[in-house]
């Protein structure tokens, strides 16, 4: 795409009320745009890392047999008087329809989810299965902050799980752990910074888990054990700091940013809706579930606030809106026209392209380059012309190199890993 | 993906408010399943039928130029009271926040995009754009009905253009009249029952246009000029009936559903948040505004009401959940092997199969099938086998035909239109 034809533009300004590196740099860099505290609208750099982050969580839910389906934000008070959340759940936003009726907006799906497959569940040989979705969540947070980290209107990926009994339960939720972590390993977090968390549990697990990410701007203080490599969240401490795993009682204190979690429901809400299936012997059990959610719009602020630096963002390989940045530096028609030649070549090899053809000066192209954040930045000026090169620029490093206009495409799809 | 696997069962029974065809059928193929009246959450089959409707309009709204965007459904009152809609816009559901701040469920969004463009077009080189976003709506109406032709929660594709003058909305709109068409036929629609049709206009033009596809059911009453192709709405008709194009009084009589509609907006919008830009004199001059929607939900709901028949739906080829219905018939085991060969070489070909390798009667399978309504059936039995072949049925067609088990893969590619 040309930069001249994208609607949206950079800023120097930081947003007033921006009270995080993620809000700032998003906004800046023409990512989001604020309608109401906590509630944004995506910009077409910001959705296409959004769609790529929910196409990798979507391909990693299937993997684990995940059936996606979609559910609706509106849902009926009657659901939610069922399981006893109606009244006390703060964060629900209720309205009325027609003829006084009420409603929420989805915060979670569990009131939807379980009468929903209750209908098409009859006995133990419809178990086990699981559901996803990818949909937006409304919370009516008393404060909403940190750019996309707590919005009022965010995404999330839910999984439900149904299983016949507790020990098929167990399994699922191990298989389910392990795709958590090849989510966020391939959205660009590094492992050696992600953690399985123990966190406090419901009514039928001592311990939830969540996925935390090391950083000095998280809200929540974990406890590391390196030897596990899982961490305990300071809210389950009574004072008695051991790995659950092993013991060790030499656990580090970090600040992380939780980025996922997963929750073994048991009968909470199966018992609510009377859902049941008849085993071997025809005899009524209800049915075990689990849940475990993922913010697609939360990783993408988490993103920002680990990869960044003074002068924008850097996006992972993996998610980033276009794979190239190319420039072109001043108006001499033969650097223009090589441009776009590169700039076709780079489409054609199925390499997308963000091509700055606007008639500015290089500092500020090179400026909007590192504010946007995408992993390799390709110049082509006079002083490259004539030497058939460009300037490669990756993002991450501080210094560029030369590389020769021939097999651009070539050395562009081999830095981000294909063939 | 095997129909063993498959959460959702289909259903012989009609769901009792279920008061239209598609509402009928879809759910009882467990396509659909209703949450709250209008109000639907969509199954895996309807999820890929949904999606690949919406990649459809979204390839043919970025042919126009359309820059894909994501606004809130959350929306705050102060731009409704902007535009005096906050009052008298009776399809609004409103709700309180923290704080008693009041906010609307998106029913439409231009009270967000055209602020939100404002704070990024300054001159007259900044014009035209267009912006788009596939999202959900929400209205109070107080009767939904006829399934996913009159949902309270809908999906939308909703596009907007801005201009900076009256011919440049002008010669966009006659594009996206165009592109229209292009998406109605490519979703499947019959384009000789396709209408562009004259309705009531706004303030700044004396018609919008709607696209009408003639069916029984339509609640819509249009008259066809068949020399020009366009039809015009009762509505705007007063006792004076003449094709607006060609002054043709020979008009024809049909119902229709309303698949699509645009508006010249004009002002309306870019008056009320002084939406101003300056032109080359460095003037300022309000921005002249087009938007554009299609339903993807309605258009799925629409798509059964025109192609179904007495034992289920048949999909148009584009947007079928799958290509081909595989079936296995018996239990013998060469027969269930060759089947099973059968599916993994379509998948490897791309082929998508939805592969019913239930232990069920040959009769349940072939009602399944019908009702699903996958363009292309096949099926293996000890009979097939015995020489080599599969039955052919496609479900547009009464009769099945036998074809070679090699080079089965390539003739279903075929009958998809690949190569």
């Amino acid at each position: 795409m040309k930069y001249s034809q994208l609607f949206t533009r950079t800023s120097k300004t930081v947003p007033a009320d921006a009270d995080s590196v993620n809000a700032q740099l998003l906004t800046r860099g023409g990512f989001i745009h604020q309608e109401i505290a906590g509630v944004y609208t995506y910009l077409p750099l910001g959705l296409k890392v959004l769609r790529k982050i929910e196409q990798i969580i979507r391909e990693e839910m299937e993997a684990v047999g995940g059936q996606e389906i979609l559910m609706p934000a509106m849902t009926p008070k009657e659901v939610w008087q069922q399981t006893k959340r109606w009244d006390n759940f703060d964060a629900l936003f209720r309205f009325k329809g027609m003829g006084e009726k009420e409603y929420a907006l989805g915060a979670t799906h569990e009131e939807i989810v379980t009468p929903l497959c209750r209908d098409y569940t009859f006995s133990y040989k419809d178990l086990p299965f699981a559901v996803f979705q990818i949909q937006n969540k409304f919370r009516n947070e008393p404060r909403a902050k940190s750019g996309l980290l707590r919005g009022r209107e965010f995404g999330m990926k839910d999984l439900y799980s149904f299983h016949a009994d507790e020990k098929g339960l167990d399994r699922y939720y191990e298989k389910v752990k392990k795709a958590y972590h090849r989510v966020f390993e391939r959205v660009g977090f590094n492992p050696d910074l992600t953690y399985l968390t123990y966190a406090s549990g419901g009514v039928f697990s001592p311990f939830s888990h969540e996925y935390q990410v090391v950083s000095e701007v998280g809200e929540d203080h974990i406890f590391t054990c390196e030897k596990c490599r899982v961490a305990v969240n300071r809210e389950i401490l009574k004072g008695n700091e051991k790995c659950p795993e092993c013991g060790n009682k030499n656990l580090i204190e970090k600040r992380g940013i939780e980025i996922g979690n997963i929750f073994k429901l048991g009968t909470r809400f199966t018992d609510a809706f009377d859902f049941k299936y008849a085993d071997e012997k025809g005899e009524k059990k209800p049915v075990i579930m689990g849940c475990y959610g993922i913010g697609p719009s939360r990783i993408m602020g988490t993103l920002v606030e680990v990869s960044h630096d003074e002068d924008g963002m850097i996006w992972p390989k993996s998610v980033t809106p276009f794979h190239v940045h190319l420039i072109s530096l001043g108006t001499d028609k033969a650097v223009l026209d090589q441009t776009e030649k590169v700039y076709e070549e780079l489409n054609k090899a199925g390499i997308t392209v963000l091509f700055d053809d606007r008639d500015e000066r290089a500092g500020v192209k090179f400026k909007d380059a590192d504010l946007i954040g995408i992993p390799l930045r390709l110049v082509i000026s006079g002083r490259t012309l004539e030497k058939k090169s460009a300037e490669w620029k990756e993002r991450a490093e501080k210094k560029a190199k030369e590389t020769p206009l021939k097999g651009l495409a070539e050395a562009a799809k081999a830095f981000y890993g294909e063939k």
